[in-house]
């Protein structure tokens, strides 16, 4: 918990929310500022800003309570087309975090203009790169 | 399994990867197509189009694997500024989804013109509808 902090205050009922879910290591509610109806955020009760700070323990419910509650919003079709919605989770001001406790969003599309607007430059790249890419992630992910 | 889908074939080795992470579970590799140095897929290797089709232990290493791949990235930077990454899982085509294989994106953003553009456009709402839509979702979340 840090005590300057709006989610933990709302885990700690200290502010109010619109809470969809609680378990002992989770929390689910409405974004008040949503980008479209239903958007929803799901975060862990532990305290850490960004992805890497989050003990795994704390993680694992995170996307399930988040596929619960597209279910409930009922955004979950089958096939390609129909209704869609995005599992956000930023880290960062660059990546466009806002708050600085972990929180992954759901957010419903069912239309163009609401919610997340994907932008998706092209990182111009080659086979060789990727090879030498991969040899360094590999070394890091063996320490 | 599913015969025709490419991200099951990259899973049963059918089609060479830059493969990063495999567990009996989950599949992580480098995406071909990347939109900034690093970008990485998690799958699990459960074969479903979306959020909502997976079951809920095939979910949860996602999140874990992402996160290992973060750091194995050094994208692991703390306080908000700082080098970025976004976590992006997309539902259906007008979400951006282009592979029917449910995927988590791992996202570098270390400048502003590569990686995701997040647009945000704002959804206007009222303390009612909110209320009213807390309502609707945990009345669908009990059954
Ligand atoms: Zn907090
Ligand atoms: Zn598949």
């Amino acid at each position: 918990m840090s005590a300057s902090c709006i989610f933990c205050k709302i885990v700690k009922g200290e502010i109010p929310s619109f809470k969809l879910y609680e378990s002992a290591k989770t929390f689910a509610f409405l974004d008040i500022g949503p980008t479209s109806k239903g958007h929803a955020l799901v975060i862990p009760k532990y305290h850490g800003a960004k992805l890497h700070n989050i003990p795994d323990e704390d993680l694992v419910e995170l996307l399930p309570v988040a596929k619960k509650i597209a279910k409930a919003l009922e955004v979950d079709t089958d096939g390609p087309d129909g209704i869609g919605y995005n599992i956000l989770q930023n880290n960062g001001r660059i990546a466009h975090q806002m708050v600085d406790h972990l929180h992954v969003h759901v957010i419903p599309k069912r239309v163009e203009k609401e919610g997340l607007i994907v932008g998706w430059p092209t990182y111009e790249t080659s086979t060789d790169e990727l090879k030498s890419l991969q040899e360094k992630i590999l070394a890091k992910m063996d320490q």
